[in-house]
């Protein structure tokens, strides 16, 4: 948003640090299991094993639950916080749990997978395996299916705007860990209808900031914009990962999450976000001082 | 518009030749009878005489109009095709002739002050040279009170846009050769409620496409806009005039009118006229050339 808010209103805004800024997710300009692909990139990375076991979990779940009583047997399974309503709500729940996971590197990606390995070499059970990651992560505590880490506001805001001018087409497919469930603009729009009453946008972004061929445009078009992405981050499938131009630049961290550079100083940074902020700074600091020497030019010109 | 155009949507437009384009005549940029200073000049550097006359017959006109059967002695020393209701009406149609006379180069600015000043010699009377004016201009035609040079819908148009979203503070001053036509806002608004049921939004376009320290702005921002203004239209008062980087670039024609550049080569064309539209198309050529260089890289990559 930073970067269009630059791109549109250049007399107001002088420069913009696009953090994790996905401005090609949209009109298929990348396949739509992008995201996906890059979460099960993230978990292979760490351990292959611990990625194929999610992998084959999945057909696991749908056929514990078609047992007698299978439900009851997967909340048990997965010591749920209450009893499960469909197989469908957990394999969501799973998949977000593994989404936020890398997104906001919010639970360690190599704990849960020490978990998983560790338990796939006593029992070769997946569900076993991912009853034992959650509770290296949750310990006691029972694994609920109604939380989520966004607040309500952040989460039905960020469906609004999925639903009316950021239609961004997030689908998995079998190229992935997660099971497929491919986006579909017919059933999204429907959905969006029965909520809001509205139908989505789906190529205003396009036609509005442009999208096709940006780098083209932006090359000859456009300055003053840093890309940042943490390249762990599944959103970094959409960002603008190299340079365009002098002032159009693209900043990567391999370790970084979502908006990992957006965050205050913590005193524990880890040396390459404390070099990757420096350099943020350094580029901003010379756009203003360009600034201040044309608007100084400017002035002597009117005296 | 074309530069307005390229600024909002360099995804869907390559480049602008934004022709005529007082981009800065908003929001009181330049002093708001920079307008009629531009018609004031062109009059005055065909001869200072002229000037003088047009400047002195206001005052005259109210004098005569106060007289008896002022306003039917006033409608036969200009020959007007019908009795005058107001000398208002007279003023602003001679205003508007001069105005049209600089703006589109209608009426040879040359031809007009030949016959004021030859007039002039023979009589001292302000009002019978401008007479001897209209009479060489239009012959035996009467003067119409009620002609315009632009269609009904052309007229409508531009008004609504300027009581909407396109408010160009125009007002005369005693500085210029018309009489004193402030433009207040307040009472322009009024006339804009009382026409279209709408108040205009006055500062819609600077703070939509920028204005205030638009050559700060577009230097560092923005490419590909041919700013080309001929120096006898009034409109040139707001246009951009001089280079702001390799790829914004100011065209000017000392004899230029009004969007002089738009119209199809005639045969009868100035040199100096085919020299700027040679240059106009050698530019353009030159974007297309960066364009399919990109384009090319591009493509070449992804292969």
């Amino acid at each position: 948003m930073a970067a269009w808010m630059r791109l549109k209103y250049p007399h107001v805004v002088l420069g913009a640090l696009a953090s994790s800024a996905p401005i090609l997710y949209f009109d298929h300009i990348i396949p739509q299991d992008a995201f996906y692909a890059v979460v099960s990139k993230d978990f292979k990375d760490v351990s292959q094993n611990c990625h194929d076991v999610i992998k084959k979990s999945w057909s696991e779940m749908d056929r514990l639950s078609l047992e007698k009583n299978g439900l009851l047997l997967l909340s048990q399974a997965f010591n749920t916080c209450r009893e499960l309503k469909s197989v469908e709500e957990l394999k969501s729940r799973l998949a977000d749990f593994y989404v936020v996971a890398a997104q906001y590197d919010l639970y360690p990606i190599p704990d849960i997978c020490k978990s998983v390995d560790q338990a796939w070499k006593q029992s070769n059970n997946t569900l076993k395996c991912l009853r034992a990651a959650l509770d290296a992560i949750f310990g006691t505590d029972c694994f609920s299916l109604d939380y989520s880490i966004y607040s309500h506001e952040t989460e039905e805001g960020w469906d609004w705007q999925t639903c009316s001018e950021m239609v961004m087409p997030l689908g998995s497919s079998n190229e992935t860990m997660f099971y497929p469930n491919p986006f579909i603009l017919a059933n999204f729009s429907d959905s969006c209808m029965r909520k809001y009453g509205v139908r989505p946008k789906a190529d205003w972004i396009i036609s509005y900031f442009g999208g096709q061929d940006i780098k083209l445009v932006l090359k000859r078009f456009g300055s003053n914009i840093i890309f940042s992405n943490g390249l762990i981050d599944p959103y970094s499938s959409g960002g603008v990962l190299e340079d365009l131009s002098d002032t159009l630049v693209a900043l990567k961290a391999q370790q970084g999450s979502h908006c990992f550079d957006l965050y205050p100083a913590s005193g524990n940074d880890p040396e390459w976000l404390v070099k990757i902020k420096a350099e943020e700074v350094k580029i901003v600091a010379a756009w203003l001082e360009d600034y201040y020497k044309d608007l100084g030019g400017l002035i002597l010109k009117k005296v």
